[in-house]
C-alpha cells in the first residue's frame, strides 16, 4: 500500500517543486488538474488528456451527486473505472456549485439544501454526505465541506462565513474515511482578510489534513487582490503539506501563484476556452473565430506539439468552428489542456533549475507581445 | 507514378473480392467509405478514422464549395492536406444536396441556380463548375455532376432527369482533367425502371469512366425495391470498373448490395446515429438513451475492438449521452465507424473464403436476435 505523501524536492524563493504519491499515482507539483465536471473532460478522451502530461483530474461532487447519482458510481466501480480514468482524482466538495448553480438554497448549521438545477428536485449537502459522496466516487483526494464566501464581503459576514466553514472542516474530516493513499484538504476561507485567513489556517491545522487549499478566490477579486491574499495568507501555510489555489485561472495567474509557493490549480478555463474557440498561446489568447485567420496556413503555435498545433493551419482550425463542427472543440480543448500542462512542465524546470525569475520574465515578455497577425 | 485501376481478386456469387489503386493509396473493396460533409468527419480525429480501417472518405462539393470555398481549400493545399487525411478522398458533385439542402432552385440544360442554406447567397452549378470544383478540392474520385431523381416519379419524368443526366455526364466527363491515379465516375440514373437504367448505363460506358455509380436509391423506395433495382441494374453494369451504390446505408443494405456485386458505399448513417446515441451491433441497433442502461457494466459490444467497447459500459455511454457530454458522440461514432468497417472486413473475407452465403445467414440470424436486456 502506498501512504499519501507529499515531498518538496527543490525550492526557489517561495516557489516549490514536489511529489505526491498517492494511491492512484505519482503527481509532480506544481501541478494543473484537468476538470471533469461530470465524468468527463469535455471533448477529451481521457487517454489524450492523459497524453499531455496530465497525472490528476478533478470532479466534481455536485454534478455527480445529482448526475449519475454517488451510489450509480460506486456500483460502477468509482470514478476512476467508470470514466477509464485510472490515474488521481481530486473532488470537489459541491460547496462552490450549490453557491453558484442552484436556486432556492438554504443554509443552515447543518449543512445546505438546495434544488437541483437539472430537474428541481431537493438536495441536502452537509459535511457529512458530502464526505460520504466523495468516498462513493472514490475521490484520491476529498475536499472539506465549505461555504463559498462571496465576494465583495463585509469582514464581519466573511468572518460568520469562515467559522461556519472551520465548524463543517471537522465534521468533514470525522468523516472521512482514512484509506492508504488516499488524502482529505482543508479549505482556508477569510476572503480578503489577512486575520481571517489566519485564523483559518490555525483552526485547519488541527485537524492535520494531508493538504490544504486556498478558496474564496478567484471569485471576481482581480488578479492583483489575489496575489496580495497569497502575499499575506502563503507565509501562514504548513510547508510540509501540499497547497492548492482552487479554481485559478488564466496563465499569468498561475505563474504568479507557483511564484508564491502555491503546488496545484485547477480551472475550468483551458476546457471551457476550447469549445469557445479561444485558444492559450505563448502569445496570450487567439480567438480562432476572427476572420484574420481565414487563409492562414501557419499552426496555431509552431512551438506546441498537440494535435491541433501538428496536423492542421489556422485557417482549417477557423474553417471548423464556423461550421460548428465538433472537432473545433475537440482540437482547441486539446490544444489548451496541452498547453497548460506545458506550462507546469516548464514551470517545475524552471524551479528545479533555479532560474524561476528568469522564466517569469520570458513568459511576461511573449505573452505581452500579443499574437502575430499574419495578413 | 500509379494509375488508378481496379482489380477484382476474387468473386462470390456476384460478389467482388477487389482493389483499387489511386493516387493517394490503395481502397480494398467491397468498402464503406465515412462521410467528411465539410472536411471532418464529424467527431472523429482523421487518425482514428483511419485506425478503425477506413480506407477513403467521402466529401461533398455542395457544402465545401460554400465553404470554406473551393478556391480556399485549393489555397490550403486541397483537403487532403487541409484535413489531415493524406488518404483517397472521393467528392460527390452537389447535385444531390442541392435537392435536398437548398430551397428557389431553377434548373436548366445548363445547370442549376440555387440559394445557400447558410446565407442565402446565389451560386450555380453546373457540370463543368462541378467537376473544376472537385479538381480544386483535389478529389481523388470525382463524380459526374447529375440531378438526383426524386420519388416516386413517373416513369416520363424519370427517363427525362435520367438523359438530362446523361448529357451532364458527358459535359462533366470533358471538363475533368486525367491525373495520374485520379479517377472519375459516372452515375446511373433511371430510378426504378430498368429499360432507363439500361439505357444510362449504356451512354455512359461510351464515357469510360473509371467507375460507375448507381444513383437515386436510398430515396425512400426501401429495401426491398433498391434490391430489386440492383438485380434488374447490376448485371448490366460494367464488370472491369468499381461500382459504387451512393448514399447507403444500413448494414443489412450494405450486405444485400454486396451479394448483388456493388463494391463501394457511402452514409452518414455510423455518423449521424453516433450523434443521436444510436448505436449498431452485431444484434442490431441499440439507443444508448434507454434507461435500461442506467446500471448495465457491460460494454456495448463485447466483440468490438473501438474505445467505446473496451474502455466503457453501457452505463457511462448512457450517462454521457443523458449529460449531453460531447464524449458520448464522440464515442459512439467510433464505435459505429468501426462497426462499419468490421463488417465490411468480415465481407471482404467471406468473399474471399467462398463463404458469403453462410456469412449472410449468419448476419441476419445475429441481427434478428436483437439487443439483449440485461436487467
Amino acid at each position: 500500500m502506498t501512504a499519501f505523501s507529499f515531498e518538496v524536492l527543490a525550492t526557489d524563493g517561495a516557489a516549490r517543486l514536489g511529489k505526491i504519491q498517492t494511491a492512484h499515482g505519482e503527481i509532480d507539483t506544481p501541478v494543473f488538474m484537468p476538470v471533469g465536471t461530470v465524468g468527463t473532460v469535455k471533448g477529451m478522451m481521457p487517454e489524450n488528456v492523459a497524453a499531455t502530461g496530465a497525472q490528476i483530474i478533478l470532479g466534481n461532487t455536485y454534478h455527480l451527486m445529482l448526475r449519475p447519482g454517488a451510489d450509480r458510481v460506486q456500483r460502477l466501480g468509482g470514478l476512476h473505472t467508470m470514466m477509464n480514468w485510472p490515474g488521481p482524482i481530486l473532488t470537489d466538495s459541491g460547496g462552490f456549485q450549490v453557491m453558484s448553480l442552484t436556486k432556492l438554497r438554504k443554509m443552515t448549521e447543518e449543512g445546505v439544501t438546495f434544488r437541483s438545477h437539472i430537474d428541481g428536485s431537493r438536495h441536502t449537502l452537509t459535511p457529512e454526505n458530502s464526505t460520504d459522496i466523495q468516498y462513493k466516487l472514490d475521490a484520491t483526494i476529498t475536499m472539506a465541506f465549505d461555504e463559498c464566501t462571496p465576494y465583495p464581503v463585509e469582514k464581519k459576514v466573511a468572518a460568520e462565513s469562515m467559522r461556519l466553514s472551520m465548524r463543517w472542516a471537522r465534521r468533514s474530516r470525522e468523516a472521512f474515511v482514512p484509506r492508504d493513499g488516499y488524502g482529505q484538504f482543508g479549505i482556508v476561507q477569510g476572503s480578503v482578510f489577512p486575520e481571517l485567513r489566519e485564523e483559518s489556517i490555525t483552526k485547519l491545522r488541527e485537524l492535520d489534513f494531508e493538504g490544504y487549499a486556498v478558496g474564496g478566490l478567484a471569485v471576481g477579486e482581480g488578479q492583483e487582490m489575489m496575489f496580495r491574499v497569497l502575499d499575506s495568507t502563503m507565509p501562514k501555510m504548513p510547508t510540509a503539506k501540499p497547497r492548492y489555489l482552487m479554481g485559478v485561472g488564466k496563465p499569468s495567474d498561475i505563474v504568479g501563484a507557483v511564484v508564491r509557493g502555491i503546488d496545484m490549480f485547477d480551472c475550468v478555463m483551458p476546457t471551457r476556452s476550447g469549445r469557445t474557440a479561444q485558444a492559450f498561446t505563448r502569445r496570450g489568447t487567439v480567438n480562432l473565430r476572427n476572420a484574420r485567420h481565414l487563409d492562414d496556413t501557419r499552426p496555431l503555435d509552431e512551438s506546441c506539439s498537440c494535435p491541433a498545433c501538428r496536423n492542421y493551419s489556422r485557417a482549417y482550425l477557423h474553417h471548423l468552428i464556423r461550421a460548428e463542427e465538433m472537432l473545433g472543440p475537440m482540437l482547441l480543448t486539446w490544444h489548451n489542456i496541452q498547453h497548460y500542462q506545458d506550462l507546469m512542465r516548464d514551470l517545475r524546470a524552471a524551479i528545479k533549475a533555479g532560474t524561476l525569475t528568469q522564466f517569469v520574465q520570458a513568459f511576461e515578455a511573449q505573452q505581452a507581445l500579443g499574437d502575430i497577425d499574419p495578413l
